[in-house]
Formats: C-alpha cells, structure tokens, sequence
C-alpha cells in the first residue's frame, strides 16, 4: 500500500529537516525579465521555481488564483505545473474554497480527484459540510482558514463570542472534530500574538503560516509554532523566494534564496524550546 | 454608455416580474436520460436548461464547483455555457471564492474579467480584503454569504458576538460599507427567522436566496423577503427545474416548472405587505 499523504509530509519533512513551503503565485505583472505576462509566461515562472526551489522545501503550496485568471487555459497550466511536482514532493493547493453538499464534493472532485493534490485550503464560514467532503475524497490534508495575514482578517476572525474570538473558535472545532491529523489550520504570521496563542490552546493540528517575508510576518516565531503534535507545519515563502532576482538569473536566485530560508527555518525549529513538539517527534518514524 | 450589472437586474426584472434564479449545478450522476455523465453531458444539460428555462427568469445562477470538477476542460465548459447565456439576461457565477490582495485580484480576474459575470458569490471570513478586488475588477455586484443554507450553517454563522449573531454582524457590515447596491447577500431559506431578521436589520441590500425546493426552504417567504431598498432580490431555484423530469423530455419540463416558479414568486412579491420594499419600487425608472 503506498503511503498516505500525511505520511508523505512527515517523510518529506524528514528528508529536508525545514518546514519552508514554497509558495508559487504567479502574477502576470511580477514576472523576472524575460517572460511574457501571458498564461504561457505564469507557466514558466511557475515549473521553473519549483524545478530550482523546491529540492530544500517541505512542500509547495499552488495558489489556484494565479492559473484560474487565464480560465480554461490557465487551468490547464495549473494541470501541467501540478504534474511537474516532484514525486515525493507533497503538493498544496491553495484554493480556500468553501462551499457545501455536492458543490464541495465536486470542488474535491476538482482539486483532490482530478489535480490529485496532497493538502488544499478551505473556509470554515460553512462549517463542517465544507470540509468533509474533501476529507471524504481521498486521504489529502485540508487547512482550514483560521487566523489570515491580511490587514482586514480580524473583520469577523477577532470578534469574541463565548469569550474566545472566532479564529481560536474555528481551531478547537477543528482540533477536537478531526484528530486524524489530517485536519491542520493556516494561520498567519503577521498576528505574533494570535499565532502563539493558538499554538497553545491546540497543540495537535499542523499550521500552515503564510505572511512571513513581504508580508511583513517573523519567519522564525513562525517557525516555531508551525509543528503540531499530530502533523508537522509549514512556513510559506512566496515572493521572498520568487522575487529574489527580476533578471534572466531568477532560477538561481530563487534556488539561492529557498536555501536560506530552509536553513533558517531548520535551525528555527532545531532551537526552539516554546515549540510543543521538537522536530524529531513529528517528523515520522 | 451601455448599463450597468445593477441596471441591467433591474431592467431584467422590470421585464420578466419576478425574482426567480435559475439555478445550474449540472452534477454527473444526475443528468436526464440520454446525457452521459462525463464533461459534455453537464455542459448539455446546463445549455439546454439555460435555452428552456431562462425565458421567466431574472438571473441565471451558474455554480462553477460543477465545472471545475473536470479540470480545464470543465472551464471551457464553463466558458461556452456563459457565453451561451442570453445578453439581456443577468448571469451571476457563484463561486463563493475568499481570497484576498492579488489573489483576489486574479479571481475577480478570471470571474468578472475573463468570464465577464453580472455578479459573484464571495466568502465573508478573510474581510473587506476579499471583497473589494472584485467591486474594483468592473461594475459587477457581489453577493457575500451571511446565512447559508446548509445543516451546519450555523457553526460559526450564529455565534453571538457583542449581542448579534455572526452572520447579522456580516450583513450589516456589508450594508454599512457599500451602499451602491452593487452589495447583496446571500441569505438561506432554510432558516426562516434568520431570514425574516435580516431583512430587518439591513433595509438596503438585495438578498439572493438559495435553499428552496429541495433543500426545504418556504419559496414564498423567500420572494417576500429577497427584495432590497437598492436592488431586486433573487430566489434560487436549481433542482426544482433542473431535475423536473429525468426523462427525455427534460427541456420541456423545465420550462413548464420555470414558469411555475416564476410565477409563484411574482405572486409572492406582489402580494406581500411584509417587505420593505414594493417589486415596483425596486423595478427601476
């Protein structure tokens, strides 16, 4: 039997010893000299950091937006980068869908079946019918949206009722609902607080921590509240990785650029003593 | 200057006199006798429902889950059912897409830029952040989720927060923050008195109502309540006509409960003293 996604992570997290996710969003007006602000040139962009990026992350992580604005052929850009992923690699869709019934076993039928991604984002807005088709498709992780990193994410995220705000709400019902570790939750690196916070009071789930680097998040607070007890974390770059260069020399850039932040991270994790669980706990036997 | 989303609702209402929404959430294992369950069939099935069934409607509501199923090639589906929806005849794309800075920006992209939407559904959870790329990307409305339709809407939706629910906290936000008209919501008819209070409480938004038929939902109640100050509300209606007969006359028999829908809830509307608004007054000049 060939191993589920969850174990693919903790192998992969083994194999690289860094929580680094690498993020790709390719956006047609960022593209480094060269490359044409067409689907074809997002494309490029795309396969061509993960070919030089990604042999130090743990994971990467594909943000959907990026292909879906080319509609079909973007999405058949998408298709083609997914399957350049490297084997062994595991594959996060960053889709942050969130609908219900049949809608959400056919968005699972989209991003899990056809894309055959490891782990995608969803919304917890609709509860848990949002999430359990998704779950139901195959063995892939689900991240759900707790705490974002954008300036409006505590709109409704930070309103408290019952006395705990909504976002520490959205990740005790995940943690106590699915303790499969499947379930992780993102959660932003540009809420210090938030994210210490919820590190406590749900030690299991993984978190995946955008908002680190452009964003203006702390890479190695996020680092260190990253690994659950369940399921090891991710901290996503995006544009520390992909922007590094703006010249014909972006491959390697890039490469350079994911290098450090893998050792950063790595030594983030190695050093930390907040931390719940140490790296060799959750990096699998 | 040719008019705007809002302006051509309201023309489309003022034509047809009711709120009635053709729903297409064309799922493979449910298509008529002779359509088979693959790409094709489901783009069969939602043209030849659009063709019978649009005449009496004021908007037709695409779910995109069920075209993204099959990947690019569902999006080129995707992209000649809406091209195939009649001009004249408001064509909302519900999405429920939650994203926020460029992301959103590439959604609002690829559903208001390259599939040229009359109107969107979008998810409240991450803020004004992933809401107002999308009234930036046209002039297309935007429908936010308050009050879904599903079992466990309530999870997160009906949290009390400073003495109001979750949702009513959205809907009023949405209110405040844009008064264009170009702001609905999407409120379900499956939860009656959440409906009735939010018609209350936000005079001013139009409503799109899912949930009726199928789900449970009073259809009467619904027309009574989707109409808002700034704009005509819509009452979804998907396998009450989709689903009208699974036999070859399919085309047939949806335009026959169309009709039935659509006048029952012109009725509803013309006969109701409890809304806010009058379908006359929200009919535009």
């Amino acid at each position: 039997m060939s191993a589920s996604a969850l174990e693919r992570l903790r192998s992969r997290r083994t194999a690289v010893g860094s929580p680094l996710c690498l993020g790709i969003d390719p956006h047609p007006d960022r593209l480094p000299e060269g490359l044409p602000p067409t689907v074809h040139g997002i494309e490029t962009f795309a396969r061509g950091l993960i070919e030089a990026a990604s042999p130090l992350a743990c994971a990467v992580k594909i943000n959907v937006a990026f292909f879906e604005a080319f509609g079909s052929a973007g999405w058949a850009a998408l298709e083609r980068t997914r399957a350049d992923v490297p084997r062994g690699l595991p594959c996060i869709l960053d889709a942050k869908r969130g609908d219900i019934e049949t809608s959400a076993e056919r968005y699972a039928a989209a991003l899990i079946g056809h894309l055959d991604a490891d782990g995608v984002t969803l919304s917890p807005y609709l509860g848990e019918d949002a999430i359990e088709p998704f779950l139901a498709a195959g063995d892939g992780l689900v991240y759900v949206l707790a705490r974002t990193s954008n300036p409006s994410a505590g709109r409704f995220q930070s309103l408290v009722a019952d006395g705990e705000p909504i976002h520490e709400r959205v990740a005790r019902w995940a943690a106590e609902r699915w303790t499969s570790g499947r379930v992780g939750l993102v959660v932003g690196a540009t809420a210090p607080e938030e994210l210490a916070t919820l590190r406590e009071a749900v030690p299991g789930p993984a978190f995946l921590v955008p908002g680190v680097g452009a964003q203006g998040g702390d890479a190695e607070a996020a680092a260190r509240a990253a690994d659950g007890a369940w399921a090891p974390g991710l901290v996503n770059v995006s544009r520390g990785i992909a922007l590094a260069s703006s010249g014909r020399d972006w491959q390697a850039a890039a490469a350079a650029a994911a290098s450090v932040h893998s050792t950063g991270l790595s030594e983030a994790v190695l050093h930390s003593t907040a931390s719940p669980v140490r790296a060799a706990d959750i990096g699998g036997s």
